[in-house]
């Protein structure tokens, strides 16, 4: 089957936007053996839509759109492929009953124009949208299927997952299956070094990375008649991993770094503490997004001036003088002065150069520590990261939350 | 003049490579007062590009091209216009010149089919590329403007900037000038409510807004012949914005809440510390993600557990156990203690109930408290916020960042 991407929306035209959902879709529609020959993005204007839309349906036996779904005047998808397939716009009770219920939980307003938002083409399938209101649809007609997603990724993206790839499996009568691997510590070329022996033969199966924040997406899929046979494929290329890059790899697909962490210390009651210099209450941030968490998580220090080291968490004037606030010793002094105002089971210390003012010759920007106190003994960390200031307090807040997640495993 | 972007690459459609080109040459095409109708993407096949070249012959006056320039066999972008131009490929000896000089500077060795980049079509306008080895190319005809660029963005980008943009604004007599706006504290629907007067005639200026997380952006355009001009158009819109929604607005397009409410606590040498219980820390985490913010921000607290908030920030057992956590009066308790510790000139408190447990009749999941403290005084606010975890964790810490950033703005 050959396919086309058509991304709507004025803000792609202008720049605003950056046209991330080709690239995604370009990637899965890949993996699911669909030959993909155009990507066409178009703005919010019926008339030219409505040519792209034609063109597109004369070559192109899946048509995917994103975008224009919206609640607004300017959102045309919907109504354009309605009128250029003679499918009259229903209302879908379903749908509207879901847009409903998303304003009461999100405690907004639902204004009359969401109303549009719960019609659909008449004979389509609509497709929950768990993440917002615009439900997506799949039109099948003339043997073409026109499969029309929202624009925002955080809707597309899961939409696709858990709806549309089952879909198009069936339709290819190809089957796949994946597993994913979460990795931190390890940037994506080293990661792909690594694992060049997988990634230059791509058959069967084929291993896909998606760099992330601060960490890489690993991705490895079969094409299999069932998931047992696809296991037995994808078995011995997990093993391969495991053991090339096991250490990094901290979760599966829908895992977080704080979650899979935050799970570690609810599960095995320890409680944690935290004092944080330079990465300004990040991994507290980070460690109390996870449900429950206040049952372990005792407290978090912000300690980003010296009086609040000396006044707030008691570190040692003379040392903070003699040694600097990013120091080993000073790391060692945030755990000990938090340890005796906490007595939780972990104690965790950052400190470190955030940048971009700060750096010396011997204490650069990216010179950070940190300190762990477990069980009365102390390890302190010294790294040297890259980047700019947010970029080295996420990549020393992904650090923090690793060594808390690898001490936990070694200690239950 | 009405232009459109066409990609060149099959990277681009597997999705092995993000189309960031598109999105660059969108912005300053906008800039310069160009309509752009329409991005494709097409891969290295010769028949799927002269129809999409075609299509783009027929609606456009200004056909931008990025990839196909290479040496190899499948870059075919000049190949195919030369030939449905009528316009035979001839040996440019100023660039043939610069491709031996570029492999002579490189240490690379210099191979036949590079040669091959060197023509250009006939009667064409060949632009330096000083970052590699592939020409740009100008050629005029039937009316029509084709202007061919590599597509590596190290590439494209600085020839762009040095040759493009002067060449299109010779041939323009219109420009666009944009003015943003960021509002937070109103969704997306009840703005456009609010300004249906002007989305609703959308000729000269046009307005436009994008969602963003727990804040939406604005944007107001105007088509004028200069920059004096575009302002005389935008001032009465403007106004008339400020009117409606002034208050909700915190700044413009570079800026976001954190750095607009540190830069003033900065600019003002206002002192600043935070107890955060149902936020964790993201309050501290955002202003500390600021630049040089260690010079006002003293400390945060995440008081998550009620011994942190009485041990560490020195809450009132009693009050506590009388009023609960969630409270107005623990949230003056938290200020009150932690301003003994720290003497900030603003002490700020954020209590509540994040979810998705904790919540009862009296106080539901998303009631949440926020106290600041500023000479003497305290102010408390109460919010019932919507939604998950985490998003009323950030709309808390947004709520609380504007909360800072007004208050300084009262008091300067």
């Amino acid at each position: 089957m050959n396919g086309e991407i058509i991304s709507i929306g004025t803000e792609l035209l202008l720049g605003d936007v950056l046209n991330s959902n080709s690239q995604y879709l370009s990637k899965e529609l890949s993996i699911l053996g669909i030959n993909l020959f155009y990507h066409s993005v178009v703005g919010d204007n019926a008339y030219r839509l409505k040519q792209t839309l034609l063109t597109a349906f004369k070559r192109s036996d899946i048509i995917i759109t994103t975008g224009g779904l919206g609640p607004t005047q300017d959102d045309l998808t919907k109504e354009t492929i309605s009128k250029i397939l003679n499918l009259p716009l229903e209302l879908h009770q379903p749908s509207l009953k879901h847009i409903e219920n998303y304003f009461k939980n999100n405690f907004c307003k639902m204004t009359s124009n969401n109303i549009k938002q719960a019609y659909i083409p008449k004979g389509s399938i609509a497709i929950p949208n768990h993440n917002g209101t615009a439900p997506g649809i799949i039109i099948e007609k003339n043997n073409k299927i026109i499969i029309l997603l929202p624009g925002p990724p955080k809707e597309m993206i899961p939409m696709f997952e858990k709806y549309i790839i089952s879909y198009l499996s069936q339709k290819q009568n190809k089957n796949f299956y994946s597993k994913y691997y979460r990795v931190v510590g390890i940037g994506e070329s080293a990661l792909e070094d690594l694992l060049l022996d997988i990634i230059d033969k791509q058959e069967n199966p084929t291993l896909a990375t998606y760099a992330g924040d601060c960490e890489v997406l690993l991705r490895l899929t079969a094409n299999a008649k069932n998931e047992q046979k696809a296991n037995k494929i994808l078995q011995p290329y997990e093993n391969f991993i495991y053991n090339k890059i096991g250490q990094h790899i901290y979760g599966g697909k829908e895992d977080t770094l704080e979650k899979v962490t935050a799970d570690l210390l609810l599960k095995h009651n320890i409680t944690f503490s935290i004092a944080e210099s330079c990465t300004g209450g990040l991994v507290a941030s980070r460690l109390t997004s996870v449900p429950k968490i206040s049952k372990v998580f005792h407290s978090g220090i912000v300690c980003y001036s010296n009086q609040a080291k000396k006044n707030i968490v008691g570190v040692s004037k003379q040392i903070l003088e003699q040694k600097g606030a990013v120091s080993p010793e000073i790391a060692e002094e945030l755990c000990k002065g938090l340890y005796n105002k906490t007595h939780t089971d972990i104690v965790m210390s950052i400190t470190g150069i955030a940048g971009p003012e700060g750096g010396t010759i011997d204490k650069p920007i990216g010179l950070v520590y940190i300190g762990l106190l477990y069980n009365n003994q102390i390890e302190i960390y010294k790294f040297h990261l890259k980047g700019e200031r947010k970029k080295i307090q996420k990549q020393a807040s992904q650090l923090a939350l690793n060594i808390i997640r690898k001490k936990v495993l070694s200690i239950i």
